[in-house]
């Protein structure tokens, strides 16, 4: 499998991310989507993955678009908002280095939930659809692990979202 | 394995799922959890699980209680609510065969998020996690699937859940 280096054309591409699995596995606390996983799995995983370096004010996630990948930032620290109904710009939280961004989008295709971007030089890896098809492919086990987690993690957003005032709690969930 | 029977004592246990999955694929419009599988997909999974014959006014799923399983409505109605913070108690819908319920709770094994009575005699078909962690280790591709459409599901109804007034929205994701 060729797993795809166009995702961000704008960022340098640092090439395959097996190398980068060691910075996850550093914030593993920080890191829900992959805080069951054992350093080895992250290390499959991340050889499914390619990472870019990106400057401050890079766009990783935009509001709206559409995207069939999932990125993880690795280093520095990023800024997420989202359009508010009177036309501003709602700032969500910070994002940093360990979370997960854009799972539903690469799950369903639809466009982004708000929009990402970096507030510092930052390095990410990313996940895309075609990638996650390959990872259950050649390896269902870890591939199901991974899906189970990311389940769980829905399943806890969902939950949230039915408490009073929940559907506005900070979610990573893009 | 041995899939367990001991979910429902107070109803009729039907033995194995298998022969019920044409009773969801007869339905299968309104089966949003099968309705990318095929025949032979659903009956493998259904191989999984076991059917049990409830009488009206069975509790399929009591809201606050802990279960590792979901059910599957094969035939008959059932009503779903929740208590409201006022202490009364909230109608969120009525259940029609092909509709799964429980999924959060099998997933996480926190308690059920809303109570499910049938408003009618029903059959069901109940699949827990230790059956969900079977079907992953025996029939891995068939499971990626699977948890792939519940996710996608999810990220549904945590896009709708984002909307204004979308936490109040009336979702089988007990």
């Amino acid at each position: 499998m060729t797993v795809s280096r166009d995702h961000f054309p704008d960022c340098e591409c640092l090439g395959s991310a097996t190398r980068f699995a060691e910075d996850v596995h550093a914030v593993i606390d920080h890191a829900p989507l992959f805080d069951e996983l054992s350093f080895q799995e992250i290390e499959a995983l991340f050889s499914f993955m390619v990472c870019y370096a990106g400057h401050r004010h890079t766009v990783l996630l935009r509001e709206g678009e559409r995207g069939d990948f999932l990125i993880v930032l690795l280093t520095g620290r990023a800024m997420l908002s989202r359009l508010n109904p009177a036309g501003g710009n709602e700032l969500l939280g910070e994002v940093r280095p360990g979370s997960a961004l854009g799972e539903i989008s690469m799950l369903d295709g639809t466009g982004r939930g708000a929009t990402c971007i970096a507030s510092e030089p930052v390095d990410f890896a990313v996940l895309d659809r075609q990638a996650l098809d390959a990872i259950l492919l050649t390896k269902p086990h870890l591939g199901s692990r991974f899906l189970l987690r990311m389940l769980q993690m829905f399943a806890a957003q969902v939950r949230t979202s039915r408490e009073p005032g929940g559907a506005s709690v900070f979610s990573a969930l893009i």
